[in-house]
Order: C-alpha cells, then structure tokens, then sequence
C-alpha cells in the first residue's frame, strides 16, 4: 500500500514546535536531566524555527526540565530572532561580543544554570562553551536523537523539497552535454532550483535554504568528493555522476545518478549493473526491523563477491533531515533497527579509477510496509544513456 | 606615506605556509605544549590551504611540537585534500562514519598523541572530540591568535578581495532604485562578483568563496541583522543600508553604505552626520599601539554625546582574515593595542526605530603610519543620494 503524503510548504505551527520540545523533554526526564543546552544551530533551527551561522557572538538554547526554554542572544539579533522564532521563548539580551567586564555573554549565561543541576550538553558543543557552563556535565545528543524519526510535517516538507531536487535534475539532464561546462551547469539547475523554492516558499528562510548541483564526467568520476573545477567540460560516454542536494526552507535531500552521453563505454556496463543490483538489494532490505549495519554489511558482501572489493570507499546511506547529510547511518558499526518515518539515502557505489564512478542516490522515506522513494529521476542504463 | 601593496590572485605557495606553521610553533614553544590539535575548518584552511564543511565525519589536523602535521581524515576525501592541500601532511585515514569496532576514526586519532603529553585545543573544539583526545589539554586558540597579523601575501589576497567588493557595489548603486527588488539586486550584484572572482582566479576554491548583498530599505533598516525578505522593495529617499560582503578563494572582506534615492528627508540628515563624524573619530584613531576598546569607547562616548545613545547597538569594528567577522575586535573589552598588518572594520552605526540605520563598512589595513582603506565607494551625503 501506498500513502499519499502531500507536499507542504508553510512553515510551521507552534503545536508542532511545541511537539518536539516535548520529545527533547520526555528524553531529558529518561536520563534525569535538569537542563539541556543547545549551542548546534541546527538543533536550535529544529526546535525554534530560528536559522543563524555561528560566530563568535553565541547563540545558547537552554531548556530547562519545566517552564519556558530560554535563548540567550546577542542584542544585534533581537529583531531577526523575534522575526523567525515561533516556538515561545524566554530572551536573555547581551550586548556584544567581546563586551565591558561583567557585561560578556557567559555573565549572563551562567546566572541562568543552577550549579548543583545535571545538564545535558551536544557532542559538538564548543569547549570554550562547555568550560562556562555550570552543573554536572553529560554529553547526550537528545535533539538528535528526536530528530531521527520525523513527524508528518516533517514528511511533508521533505516531499516538497524532493519536488525541488527532482525539478533540478531534469533541468540538468536536460542541458549536460558534451563540452557543456561546470559552471554553466552549476548555474542553470541552482538557479532553476531557487526559482522554483521563491515560487512554492515566497518567506523561505535563505539562512535555511542552499541548492548545489554538479556532474562528475567520467575522467574524475571515480573520485566523488573531489570538487569538479568549475571550467570542467562534460564529455561524451560515461560515467558521468550528477548530485543535485537542495535544503528548502531547512529540509535537505538529494538525487544523485549515473549517466552517459551518448553511448555506454563496454567496459562499463558490469559494473553499472553491480550497482543497480546491489541498489535493489538494499531496498529490499527496507523494513522497519532491519538492522542498519547490516544492511551496509550484505550490499558490501554483494559487491565484494561481484570482484568490485577495491572500488568501495563508503557507506550504503545516511540520514536526512534539517541537513542533507545526519543520523541515522546505513553503515557498519551502526547497529540500529529501521522505524517507520526515517528518511534516509540508498547509494551504494562503485569507484574504479580510469573507468569512472557508479552510484545513483534517492531521498526514501521508511514506511510502516516498507519504504516510499521520494526522489524521482530516470533509474535505467537505457534511460539514463542520453541522445546528443 | 601611502604604501602601494598590490592584489594578488595566485594561490599561496608552500613557503608562506610553513611560515604560518612555524608561528603556531613559536606559540606553542612559548605554551610548552607538546601538540596542538585543530577542528576548525576555518584553522585548518589557514594552515593547509583545504576547505571543507564540518560534518559527521572528522578532519583533524595534529601538529606535533617537530616532524610533519598529521592530518586524520576520511577515505572518500583523500583525493580531495590531496587536490586542495599545499602545506606537507602526513594523512591518516580512516574507512568511514561510523564504522566497525577498532576502525572508527578515535581508534586512529587516540594513537597519535602520547597519554602523557601537554595537547593544546581549540576553545570551538567539540566536546565530542575533546573527550577522545589524550593527554592534558589546554584550550588556546593560538591559530587564530597567529591569523591576526597577516603576513604580505595575505594583505595581498585582501586587496583583490576588495576589489571583488568594490566591484559589487558599483553594479548595487547603479541597480538600486524605487521598486527594485531585494531578490533581484541579490541575484544582479552576487552574480557580477562571482563572475569577476572566476574571470580573476580561475581555479578559486568554492568551499572557501561566498558572496553576499543586501539593501535595508528605511523601513526595516534600523534592524541590521534582520533577514530582509527576497520580495521587498526598495524605497524612495532613505536612509537605506547596504551589505556588500564576500570570502574570495579564502579571503574575506566587506563595505556597506548608508544612501538616499531620490532626496534625503530632512530627519536623516543630522544622524548621518553624526555617524559620519563618529567614523572619522575612529579613523583619527587608527594607528599602531591604540588600544581598540578605547577607540570603541570614544567613539560611543561620541554618539551619546550627541544624543543618540539609545541607538547604538553593536561595537565600533571587527578583524577580517578567512572569514568576514574574526579576532581583533574594535569593541569595549577588547584591551589590545592595534598593530601593522591587522586588518579590520570600521563601522560604528545609529539605528533609529521609524527613521532608519545610518552605517558605512569599509575594510581597512593597519599601517606603520596609521591605515589604508582597502574598500572604495562614495561617502558624503552628496555623493550617495542618487538621482532617480
């Protein structure tokens, strides 16, 4: 059975804030928390709505066990905060940073957090930040851990945002020919991407919103974290391997494929189809229940026994969510059960230098039967090999 | 004496990163320390020239007291780094996140430093990677303490940085007119910079290039940090504020003006007066061995003389290097004397609710005989209301 999730695009309602702060508190009570502080800015746009980069003017979240969550801000961002907030908050205002002795962020900061307390603290939370904080320290990761399993909203926006990624890659399929550069790729599927967001999302947040698209043509495709230069030209064959990554309006995903212009090099074919089937091996593996690593462990397993061991160099997937790249992870040493409202990546590669790279990428949504692909694009050696 | 320095586009050759090296080491002598270890990527840029966003897999460089720096990074990124790197590193890679029991990356990185050993840390370092480091750690952030003085490459980088700017804010002033879109000046001035970076440095670096430009119209420009939303429109008469900013294959630097559009209301011109006075204050007060908090408290002392001491929310200055807001900082607090070759802002403003904000950004070097300003645009009254 299939479920109709519908696309969203409104921001959204204090109930749903409210929802996931409940969640980061039910998980506070478990470990016996008194507060929790959140300096990650993604966590903080999670529970908030309120989007920032970090600078050296801090930005602390502190959630007490009870009450109103307060944010210490500097005085600068009081406007922009009230702006984009929409969970209820309680505002500490500092003046600047660095400021007159006694005035500095940490003054306030630690007036807000009891000494004998129990506080709950982010593995990427700053030393300079943790050394300021009173009370007992316990690093837990509790908000992301809510993050994992997403809420209905949360699905709904991630459906619009595939939207945006799958508009992105036909308009790259569409203009990737041979001698076509980089750049100009670059530019016209972002720019058809952001057009299409100001369009669904006229208030999106551009603090929260990023488009990124690139093809890796077949002479670099084997390295596929190697930064195409931007005067690189596409060539005739294959591979060539597309990203295009979106996060609209603070949901990240991605449609990523394996294509060929023109005609399919023979000595390309095997290995095209290794990555096909071991793609189909790991959807078929998509139920609540199955255990992460190994499903990493039995694509692996399927690659190695087709002769193509060298030629991995990552994991089978990873989570989506505010980023395009987070918990939980389709990989070894990740021993955890798949639960039904996960989103995460199927892209299981193969890279063999001199020949070129082989991986296509889905942003799937884990369903209560199984999985739903959200992410659409050509999925075929026969449709993904392009007339020019 | 004005110093004639001169842009350079080129990418920094391997002696003038050993001598960035070599002042880590200098420091670290000085702190006795037996390593220092970098996260920051920002840092780590400085050091080695590789740009990289922080994810959920680590990059972490170790630099031993003598011997080359290890580098601890993924499989996926070898080629990458190995692309981008320039200082001489010893890599240390690890398969993936996560990954099986024995491989993760801490089993790699808690073998490299003795238990015993004196590790100074970054105070951005993660707590996450604090508690898998060996040994006693002590948190100085002698990178950045190194990245303040710039050295004459660097000065160099910043001038051409500038001109990108400059650039920028010519195509702004001739765009922005009545009904003229935020979205649409975005898209005009973002786009002129970019194609002048790539026309300049043709193979820039893209993981350490942005470009920004925004104009506050008089509605919304008391609020500084305020997001100004894509769809508002500019205004006639003013004051508007603009943001012209960019991080130009690693260099970062702004210029921001306060204009008018077609007349200046009578109400604006005694505030922009002032805060054209209180910057040539801050200018009068540029020179080596001026202690920056002092500048920043004279020129306030300034405004709240002249009656606008409710509207001043944000220090007189900040440093550029990497990014566009680093250490030094012209603020309150900040009890360190100016020296040759920092370079920074000088931008003290007056936000003033149902009136409008009244601030010029320029980027500016500290000389022997005082300073150079790096960022040129019209600066009177005259000059900046334009004829509609």
């Amino acid at each position: 059975m299939k479920i109709n999730y519908k696309a969203i695009t409104s921001p959204p309602n204090k109930g749903e804030l409210t929802n996931r702060l409940e969640k980061i508190r039910i998980l506070m009570d478990r470990e016996n928390l008194d507060y929790y502080i959140s300096f990650d800015p993604t966590n903080i746009y999670y529970l908030t709505n309120f989007a920032f980069y970090v600078h050296e003017r801090p930005f602390i979240l502190i959630i007490p066990k009870e009450g109103l969550p307060k944010m210490l801000i500097p005085l600068l961002e009081k406007g922009h905060i009230e702006q984009r907030a929409i969970l209820e908050l309680d505002f500490i205002i500092y003046y600047e940073f660095p400021a007159r002795e006694g005035e500095n962020w940490f003054d306030y900061y630690q007036k807000l957090i009891n000494k004998d307390a129990t506080v709950g603290i982010e593995s990427m939370m700053p030393m300079g930040i943790v050394d300021k904080t009173p009370g007992k320290k316990i690093i837990t990761d509790l908000i992301e851990e809510a993050r994992i399993i997403k809420t209905d909203y949360e699905i709904g926006r991630t459906i619009h945002a595939c939207k945006i990624v799958n508009k992105g890659h036909r308009v790259l399929l569409k203009k990737c020919r041979p001698k076509v550069l980089e750049f100009a790729l670059y530019k016209e599927v972002t720019n058809a991407m952001t057009s299409k967001i100001v369009q669904d999302i006229p208030n999106a947040n551009f603090r929260a919103t990023q488009t990124t698209a690139a093809v890796w043509p077949p002479s670099i495709s084997h390295d596929p974290h190697l930064v195409p230069h931007i005067f690189t030209e596409m060539e005739e064959g294959g591979p060539h391997v597309s990203i295009v990554q979106a996060q609209v309006d603070g949901y990240g995903v991605e449609l990523e494929r394996t294509f060929f212009l023109g005609n399919v090099p023979e000595k390309a074919k095997e290995p095209f189809e290794v990555m096909i089937s071991s793609r189909a091996l790991a959807y078929n593996l998509l139920k609540p229940g199955s255990v992460m690593s190994e499903i990493d462990k039995k694509v692996r397993k399927f690659i190695f026994e087709k002769g193509y061991a060298d030629y991995i160099i990552h994991r089978t997937g990873h989570g989506f969510g505010i980023t395009g790249h987070e918990a939980p992870y389709i990989a070894e040493g990740y021993d955890r059960k798949l639960e039904p409202n996960m989103i995460i990546s199927i892209e299981p590669g193969i890279y063999i230098p001199g020949l070129g790279g082989f991986r296509h990428s889905d942003t799937v949504l884990i369903t209560q039967e199984g999985y739903q692909k959200l992410t659409k694009a050509p999925e075929t050696i026969e449709d993904l090999t392009i007339t020019i």
